[in-house]
């Protein structure tokens, strides 16, 4: 049984990708910049600490990107980079598998 | 700024596909059906608690089905259902964008 060249990085991105929340925050980030009180408020159940830490780690995987507008209050924007951006071909496929399975789908 | 319809479905099936592990374990079984050993001997690093755990999950999620031959000793192997194989566009888009983006790409 060769050991097929099994990809880290297929591992890797899965994982970044498949902790809770991240697919649906950065569904909702394709549609654009966003301030983190949109983000949090388009996401019921999700805690505003769980999206802090859920934002940390994408800005550290370059998947998205912070503006700090010098306002009063300062304002602070978040939006996918192109690298986040081009994740929405796998969000579709991802949602177009669940629409199809989503019933026979168990928790 | 509207609640868009944000799908359970969708939350649901990225919970269950990024799972440590999960996204290796259902490629090697593209391939076709697998032994226990077969699929622990091609993903260095798993556990064979973990596949265990994860095979087991798959089972009720309805994307792994099990066989049991009644041999000496009886034989068990592992096929992936129809829900199962229609994983790998998912599969396939991950890889896309690992590939283009892995370098990038922090733990």
């Amino acid at each position: 049984m060769e050991d097929i060249a099994l990809c880290p990085k297929f591992e890797a991105a899965f994982e970044l990708l498949g902790k809770r929340w991240t697919g649906l925050i950065i569904r909702v980030m394709l549609q654009g910049r966003r301030r983190f009180s949109d983000i949090s408020g388009m996401i019921p159940h999700l805690s505003d600490r769980m999206l802090v830490e859920r934002l940390k780690e994408l800005e550290a995987a370059e998947i998205v990107t912070r503006h700090v507008y010098p306002d009063m209050p300062i304002r602070v924007e978040y939006e996918l980079t192109m690298k986040g951006q081009e994740l929405a071909p796998v969000l579709d496929q991802v949602q177009e598998w669940a629409n199809k399975w989503y019933q026979t789908l168990h928790h």
